[in-house]
This record gives structure tokens, C-alpha cells and sequence, in this order.
């Protein structure tokens, strides 16, 4: 097994990150490569949502993955033992990341070789969704633990995500979880938002967001 | 039941942050006050432990708690529900809290008429672990769904916090959650944590936390 490439991303020197994020999605959409911007709490299941889901699309696109983390390169190490491309940005203690931190990771992680690229974003339901990373989609995961309220609690990160996997759905017994009640939450904020339930440890539901990308990184090549 | 009061937070003009909190700090003890800054990811059940605790001790102490939020009020009306003062703090999309902002709160708070005062911090591991509030001690919940791992991942919200309550401990078998290895990873970051297991859903270890305030008010009004 390789050794996970660490890149301690520096601050954006950029004027304005929403021309800077701008810049990158049209540099994505001219090489075809689909990058979807992964955002949640800590411990919703980013990581182990997304070995499930690249045991699925590893065969059909070439797939790179980048792990922004704080400090440790655990969640790397585990990406890259699904035997894809994967890279740890170190943050240095910052809350997120923005279209230049991002262009640090993807300069290492494409170099024309990816089809589909996916950020791990820093586990925070705030900051990250106030810095556009110039990705092509955003997509979150509310895990059935935190609440169907959520989407009342942290209305900016449920507004700007195309996608919502709610996950952990196999303990709804467990929790005070209404599954309707969530949906209609998170359509207040955003009516556009495509919702998904998924269970990252029985594997219920994945299939569903694969299916998903499956059909962004298409429109990614045709466009 | 009264509307409870709701303050729109400014950002804090100050230009030390640190001195401004220890300057909180003293006079906090100059007034015997114990202020307890509670952080937590979003979700991990900080109303809920609280409601619990205040149960316990409302009949001791004059307790207010400042809620802080985004912009909804749901956590201070519960909280207002069993019978202490709660006040809203909108921090209007702001991911933590800084001296100053606590200072907005505390005045509105306080006025000589309260022994505890909790401050409910933004749910977010990352910003608030960087901003000294001002608070006498700093503690957070991580609960079990999120993992016995969060303590390698969010190094600093665990240095600085001078205790750890595990919260949801009621739903430990239906993950994958070692709780030796929880404290053994929190005491790596800090070994002087105090660390309580509890459930807030169920009430077990709740008790404990309520004597660790009992202890912390009387220190405060001893010095």
C-alpha cells in the first residue's frame, strides 16, 4: 500500500472566492471531470458513505477522492484502500474550504485522469456551506442521530446542497427520527434538493446515490 | 409561558479576543457567577443534557442559559420550559462565539441575579474551540453515533475542554463504539478531562454531571 499523499493547503490569497469558484467549475466542465463537494457533522458517515458508494463506480469512471481533515489522514488512509486515487489536505485548523484551497487538492489529485473527483469537506454544518469550493454539486449528509430538525438549526447548508443522503437509517427505531418531517424540513429550505435515505453500514440506499452520480458525471462528459 | 427574549449578536470590535475573555473571566469571579461554555457538534444532544441537569438543580441555583443559534429560538423556549431564564442569541450565520458576543448575552443575562450561567454554543467541533469565550470552564458532549474516534479528528475542541461528557451511551450496541478507546483518545489530547458518561434520553450518569456544576457554582462563590 502507498503511503496517502498529505498537502498542507495554504489560505486563498484570492480576492473574491465566488469569482474564484466561478473559474474552476468552468475549468471542470471544459475537462469533463465531475467534482462533488461532500459536507456534514462530524461523524454522519462521510467516509464510510463513500467506500461503499466507490466499491460501486470504481470499475465504470476513474474516481479520485480528496480528505480534508484537521490533522490525522485516518479517513485518507481508509479511501485508498478501496483502491481509488486518494489525497489528505491538511487544514491547519481551518473551519472549511474554498475555491482555492480546493484548486490546491485538485491540481495534485487530476491532472486528466479522473472522471469523478469527490471533497470530504472539514465535518462542520456552518462554515463550509458560506464558501462556494467551485465544485460542480454539493451534496450533505444528515446522519438519523442528529435530528430531523436540523435543516430548522443550520438553514444556509441545507439551502445551498443539491443533494441530501440522510443516513444511518437502519437505528431510526432508536431515535426520535420522523423521516417525513425531515423531508418536508429539508424542501422548505431548499424545494430543489434531491433526497436520498441511505444506510452506509447495511449498504440500503447507496445504490440509489450511485445512481445519482452516475448520471452527474454523465452530463459531465456531454456538456 | 413568556416569549422568550431574543438578542441579535454584532460581531466584537475588541481587538484581543483573549484579553477581553479573561477580562470577562475576572469579573465573572469578582460576582461569584460560574459560566459554563457547552460545545458539541450539531445534534449530539446539549438541550437535552441540559434540560436534564437543570431538572436537578434548578431548586439550588439561580441558573440562566444563552442559546445560541442562527437563527431559530426552538432550543431557548425548551429550555425556558423548565422554569429558568433562557435568552436567544441570533449570531446571524457566525460560527462561534467570542468574548465580546458573550459579554451581549451575559449583561442581558446576569444583573447580579444569577449563580450558573450556561452558554449553549454553536453546534461546530471546529470555530468555537477557537475563541475564548470568557467562560469560567469549557465543556463539550460528543455523542456515541459520532464515534470514539472524533478526539483524533477535532484535536483542539478536546484540548481545550475541561471536561467531556459521551452522551447517547443508551445506544452504544447498535454501534461501533468503544468507550475505553473514547477515553483513552480524549485523555491523549487532555489529561486532565474530567469525562462522564451519560444518557440524557435515559438520565443515567446525568447525576454525576450535576455534581461536577454543584462543585464548580461553590468554587465560584468561595472565591
Amino acid at each position: 500500500m502507498d503511503q496517502v499523499k498529505i498537502i498542507e493547503i495554504k489560505k486563498s490569497v484570492y480576492e473574491s472566492n465566488d469569482r474564484e469558484a466561478d473559474k474552476l467549475r468552468a475549468e471542470l466542465k471544459a475537462k469533463g471531470v465531475f467534482l462533488l463537494n461532500l459536507m456534514s457533522s462530524p461523524g454522519s458517515g462521510k467516509t464510510t458513505t463513500l467506500k461503499r458508494t466507490i466499491a460501486l463506480l470504481k470499475d465504470e469512471f476513474r474516481i479520485g477522492v480528496m480528505e480534508a481533515d484537521i490533522d490525522s489522514d485516518v479517513d485518507a488512509k481508509a479511501i485508498q484502500e478501496t483502491g481509488v486515487t486518494a489525497i489528505q489536505l491538511h487544514t491547519g485548523g481551518m473551519c472549511h474550504l474554498d475555491a482555492g484551497m480546493t484548486r490546491q487538492g485538485l491540481d495534485e489529485l487530476i491532472d486528466g485522469k479522473i472522471d469523478l473527483a469527490i471533497l470530504e469537506n472539514v465535518g462542520n454544518l456552518v462554515c463550509p456551506a458560506e464558501f462556494d469550493t467551485g465544485a460542480t454539486k454539493n451534496a450533505m449528509i444528515l446522519s438519523v442521530p442528529e435530528g430531523h430538525d436540523k435543516p430548522l438549526k443550520y438553514p444556509l447548508m441545507f439551502t445551498i446542497c443539491d443533494l441530501v443522503l440522510i443516513n444511518k437509517i437502519d437505528v431510526c427505531e432508536y431515535f426520535d427520527f420522523d423521516i417525513e418531517e425531515c423531508k418536508k424540513n429539508i424542501l422548505m429550505r431548499n424545494p430543489k434538493a434531491t433526497i436520498i435515505p441511505i444506510s452506509a453500514k447495511t449498504g440500503e440506499g447507496v445504490e440509489l446515490f450511485a445512481d445519482w452520480l452516475r448520471a452527474e458525471v454523465k452530463k459531465a462528459k456531454e456538456a
